[in-house]
Parts: C-alpha cells; sequence; structure tokens
C-alpha cells in the first residue's frame, strides 16, 4: 500500500495557500477561505467520482460507496476551520490524510464491501461565532445553533447561507447523511508528549473533561506608602497565597490534573496603590470527573476559608464539560495494527477537545494523533515532520482496510 | 488663645465646596478650581491685612511682618493643589490650618518679633503634569519646569502663566520670597497608624526613601489543556512564587519596610492559554537607604536566580528618592510643647512624600500629622475629626508662638 507522499503535501498546501498573504491560517467557519476550502475538497472528491453530499451547515461528505453493505459507513475526518492566525495542520491534517487514506485504499484495493466517508467538518474551533463543534453537533443531531453573531455583527444563520450556497453548486446532493458505524479521527497532537517519549503515533483513550472558573477576591485598596504592611487588604497578595496553594492542591491531588491560571485583572492596577480588587481565572482538567470535583470542592473550601470580612472570595464556575472515553475495542485494534506495521505508540488522553467527543456520543469513535514539534499549536509554528504525517495516514489507512473491506 | 473652630471649619468648607458638585475634590494645579483657592486665601490675607506676595509658579505667601526682627522668618503652610476626586484635607488642611495658628496669634499676642509666613504652595501632588513638588522646588530654587504638558496637551508654561495672571491682580507684589529660618507643615497622616494607637499628634521624624521597580517575565505561551504541568514555562507561575518570595525577603529585612505589588499585567490574558509573559510593578519604601539598598540586591540576586533560559527575568528601577530626615530639634521641641498642652502623640516616619521633603534641604523643617479616619486618603472618603484638625492648629500655634513671639 504505498502513499503517494507528495499528494498528500500538495493538498495541504493548496488549502493553506488560500491564506498564503495572512500572518497563519484564518480558515473561520463560513470565511472566503473557508469557502476556497470546502469546494476545493469537493474538486478532489469529484476527480475521484465519490459521491459528494453538503448539510446545511456546511459540513462536506465524501463517500466511495460499498459494494456489499453500503449502508454500513466507516468514517474517518476532521474540521476545515482554523483558529485566527492558526497553523497549517489543526483540523485540516485530519481532513486531507483521510482524503489520502481513502483513496490510497481504492487505489490499491478497489472498491471497499462497506462505505469509506470522508467528512470535513464545518466548524470546531469556536473562533468566530460563540460556539464549538457546531459542525460535528449539526451532523450528530446534538444541537443547532441560534441567534448567535460574530463580533462584527453578522449573523451565524445569515454568513453560514451564504457560505453554504457557494458550495452547492459543486455538491452531488445537500442532506444531512446517516450517523456512521465508526468515526476515526486523525489529529496533531497540540502537545509535547509524542515528541519527548519519541513515539511516532499516540493513540487517544479519552479526551479531558475541563472546568472553568472566575474567582474575585475583594480586598481594600489604599496607600503604597502610609499603610502599614500588618494593615493590609491586598487583593493580588490574597489572590497570590490562594493560587500557590489551589497550584500544589492540583499536583496532590493528581500530577495529570492540569491548573492553569491563565487571565488575572488587578484594580486599580496602580504602581503606588494597595490592590482592591483581583480577578483571575482557572482552567482545570482531567479525565475523570471525580478527580474534577476533588479540585473543585477544594477550591471552593479554600476561597471559603480565605474570605474574612471585610475580604469576600466568590467563585464562578463558567465551563464544566465532562470527559469522554473513546471507543475502547477501536483503541485496543489500533494498538495491534500499530504493532503490525512497526510503528511505535503511546496511549494518551487528549487535552484539547475535538470533533470525536461530539461523535462518540453518537458512534464508537477513536483518535490518532501525530506529534507537534515542540508541543506548538494555534499558532503559524504549528508542525509536524513529514515522516510523522505520512505515518499517521498509513495507520488510518490500515484501520480503514481492516473494516471497510 | 482660644481657637475660634468655627473659622477652621468655615474656611475649610468655603474652599472645597468650589468643587461641590463634582466628585470629590478636584483642585488640579492651575485649574479653575484650584484659582479660585488661591484667590480666596489672598482674600484672606487681604481682610487681615498681612503682606501678600505671589511667585511666577503660583505659590502665595502670607506675612505678618516681625516687629523685631522682620528677616528671620518662621513658616508653616502646604500645598492648594488635590488629585483628581481627592479628599477635603490633604494640602489645604495645612493651608487653612496654618493661616487659622497665625490669625489667632495676632488676635491674641499682636505683632510677632519675627515675620509669620503661611505659605500655599501652587502644586505638590504631580497629579496634572508629570512633575511633583514643583511648588516648593521652585520656591527652595531647587529645580524649575521645563517642557511638560498635560495629558489634554496644554503645557505647563502656558496653563501657568494663565493661572497666575488671574492672581497678580490681588497680591501686593509678585516675586520669589527669601527662605525661611524654620518650616513646619502641618498635614492629615493618610494612614491608620495614629488612629489605632489613639494618639492625637504623629510628630514626624522622616520621610520615607521610595524605590519603584518593573519586573518583566518571559515564559512560554501554551495551551492551557495540552501542555502538562512539568512542561510548562507559565510566566504568571514564576511571576507568583518571585513576589511571594520577594514579600517575604521584605519582611526578613523590617518590618516597617513597605512592599507593594500594584500593577500587574498578563499575556496573552486568556483563561486557556498559559501566560507567556508578565509586567508587575514593585513600589518599596524605608526610612533607610540602606534597608532599600539591602532590598534591591536581593530583588535583583532572586530574579537572576529565577532567569534560566528560555525564561527570563528582567527588572527595571525607575524611581529612587532618598530618604529625608527632617529635623531633630523641631521634633524635640515638638514634643516637649505637645507634653506640655497634655496632648498624646507618636513619633512616625511619613511613608508619603510631602513639600517638607524639598523644604528640608533648604531649612529647618518638621511635620506635624493629624489623624485619618479609616487611614483613608486620596479619595473623597478622607476625614479627620474636627477635635483632631482643631487639636493640630492648637500644636502648631503653639510652635509659631514660641518661635515668633
Amino acid at each position: 500500500m504505498p502513499i503517494k507522499t507528495d499528494q498528500l503535501n500538495n493538498r495541504l498546501t493548496t488549502i493553506n495557500q488560500f491564506s498564503k498573504n495572512e500572518v497563519g491560517q484564518n480558515r473561520l467557519v463560513y470565511s472566503p477561505n473557508w469557502v476556497k476550502g470546502q469546494k476545493q475538497l469537493i474538486s478532489w472528491g469529484n476527480q475521484a467520482e465519490m459521491t459528494i453530499t453538503v448539510d446545511t451547515y456546511g459540513t462536506v461528505y465524501l463517500d466511495v460507496i460499498g459494494s456489499q453493505s453500503p449502508d454500513i459507513i466507516i468514517a474517518t475526518g476532521s474540521h476545515m476551520d482554523t483558529v485566527a492566525h492558526g497553523g497549517p495542520y489543526d483540523g485540516l491534517y485530519g481532513v486531507i490524510g483521510g482524503l489520502q487514506a481513502i483513496l490510497n485504499l481504492v487505489r490499491t484495493f478497489d472498491q471497499p464491501k462497506k462505505t469509506l466517508r470522508l467528512i470535513s467538518f464545518s466548524e470546531e474551533e469556536g473562533s468566530r461565532f460563540p460556539a464549538t463543534f457546531s459542525g460535528s453537533k449539526h451532523y450528530a443531531r446534538i444541537q443547532n445553533v441560534t441567534g448567535i453573531k460574530d463580533q462584527s455583527g453578522i449573523a451565524f444563520d445569515t454568513a453560514r447561507q451564504k457560505a453554504v450556497s457557494k458550495l452547492k453548486e459543486a455538491a452531488d446532493e445537500m442532506g444531512l447523511p446517516n450517523i456512521p458505524s465508526t468515526f476515526t479521527e486523525l489529529h496533531i497532537e497540540q502537545g509535547p508528549r509524542l515528541i519527548e517519549s519519541h513515539c511516532q503515533i499516540g493513540l487517544v483513550t479519552s479526551i479531558v473533561g475541563q472546568r472553568r472558573f472566575t474567582v474575585t477576591v475583594n480586598g481594600i485598596a489604599n496607600h503604597a506608602g502610609t499603610t502599614p504592611m500588618t494593615d493590609r487588604l491586598d487583593a493580588l497578595q490574597i489572590a497570590i497565597v490562594l493560587i500557590s496553594h489551589l497550584k500544589a492542591i492540583a499536583a496532590e491531588i493528581s500530577p495529570q490534573l492540569t491548573f492553569t491560571v491563565g487571565e488575572c485583572h488587578v484594580w486599580p492596577n496602580t504602581s503606588n496603590v494597595i490592590p482592591g480588587k483581583v480577578i483571575f481565572s482557572i482552567d482545570t482538567r482531567h479525565v475523570s470527573d471525580t478527580t474534577l470535583n476533588l479540585f473543585e470542592n477544594r477550591l471552593r473550601d479554600e476561597a471559603q476559608k480565605a474570605s474574612n470580612s471585610p475580604v469576600s472570595i466568590t467563585v464562578n464556575r463558567w465551563v464544566a464539560d465532562h470527559p469522554t472515553q473513546l471507543d475502547n475495542g477501536m483503541l485496543t485494534r489500533n494498538k495491534q495494527l500499530a504493532n503490525n506495521l512497526g510503528i511505535s505508540y503511546q496511549t494518551l488522553a487528549s487535552g484539547a477537545g475535538h470533533d470525536s467527543e461530539i461523535m462518540s456520543k453518537v458512534t464508537k469513535t477513536t483518535m490518532i494523533f501525530v506529534p507537534s514539534i515542540d508541543g506548538i499549536s494555534h499558532a503559524p509554528q504549528e508542525n509536524t515532520s513529514d515522516t510523522d504525517l505520512h505515518t499517521g495516514v498509513k495507520l488510518l489507512q490500515e484501520s480503514l482496510r481492516e473494516q471497510a473491506y
């Protein structure tokens, strides 16, 4: 099963070059570059004589109909959209790599017994509109988007209808295809674990749950020169003690529990005034809801303990996503296939959300990760070696072959 | 020596009411309210037949010429300007209280042997133009202001000339009077020490020196979900460890060393991104330069220790004001006078800068503090009880009497 390596790279390059005069990739959902990307994909599907469906959200489905069980669908894919100033592989690698795997199989073995489907989801990142996974949620019949606008005030539905109308011409039909029997998503890791362990492949066990909190510390602002150290109710110093303590608690609960204070605002934020108020964020993720509960309880306890009138500390949780377990049978099968192919791998949990999180609610789902150089993602520097890109496609191809032929 | 208490309050109220439809006091230097304040003071000086001089910076000098040694000048006073949204006593209390003390003395004992001078400095706060103490620095022949503008682009000289021209009509003469033999400044404490110790008066030993630093921590921004805790170069967590450590070091060096991180900026300041860069301020004050040196050396050591490529920490010092020792003889004399009058007092260092810092460079200088309720200053809530306001004037009056009669 030779992989035409030039095609994988050429196709990635073709779509990434739509943003060539910009900083990084900017295929925000329904943008001109996004329309160009999906149209290009449809054009390749047409060339390969695949059956092309586009749904009303702009997700593109390229099918090779099975000869014996056409209604049993073995699907792969990822999302076409990127974050603003994103990299060349997040989402697109799973789309182009999936197409490549299917075309290699058809070229080598002709028509499959079951239907092979490549899915290019419209949107996953939530970077233009305040909604994430809108493509896979629509396909999985889980949730539709209503009444939201982007930062320039354009309604989701207006942008969607305008962009999707441009895809209609090229598609064979409009509609929402059936749910597949399995879904495999090929993706870059977006973290440093595979690079550091010199593994070619990551086989994903689960996608972490995450909780995000906003913590508000109210102290009392005062003069930095005339207020003795013992008389201060310095909101920043109180926040610092609390953050240090919570970081240690998170580490004690589990080394795999991530704890990030990404945002911090200080009032009045003047060098010669003791801070009267601090608001900071906590982002915490783990594969187990029990662990996330443990942390949240400790957070609330510690905040209450540190609240002594007139100092007050409030905790507001605004994200609570449950962990997602991916399919264990598919994982086990992929381990065997990797062993057969002589590919080094490790199992790992995904720290980022993916379309697979949504697909796993309606079908057997698994993910294959390839290494991210320096662990960088969501940035123009996002990179993966050619060899690793091809190894990912090779394993996916073998999995699809085993399932569909 | 009865004090006509109604006059003290009435005069403070008269000038504070120029801002009556505003939030707090807004007598920024050379503003319409500031002009009204200095003109009102000149008018009271005229009523009391004092000799009135205005200098080219708009500082007002009200003299009661001495009968025996008119060239020996015993001065008191403070500044007419306030911060934006300031309180009713910072600066103005020393001006009106000083006037009250002199007028009480003249009413009771007639003409003094030496000249008594009330000084209302044009500017101390640095709240309109990027220059502080411009009034006392000009009078003390230490520094003149050149080439600065306020935030709306008005040049210091333009604002100065326009405002001072409105004072000229009322003044007896324009000019820069001689340096006095002594200067006593009556002021609110702006901190909580006197209120907490139930002392009526604070006798100021010195004005703290202060150093201000900007510390920049460069780490590496990364994905909050996919970057393991052990792989992070989180600039905020590095800053937090450094700040906690420096706060402990400051306390260890001296409990009187104030340590304030008033300003903190985080990049990119997004809940799901590990901070790549943090800039924070340090404001540190103490009566001894040796102590400030000790702290600065430790700060630089600790920053260097925590800088491990690719993490870098830089320290930039942008304020280095030396501590100011006030006159010990005048302090001792004021202690005796307070004892004689049955006034409770404590000696303390001033944590804020004052015109006395400048005056002490050219003449014997002392300060008398009265308690600030809740230690609040530079805010509309700034307050001192009537009794304490009058006690401050009583002690100042006794000191001026002893020196000038």
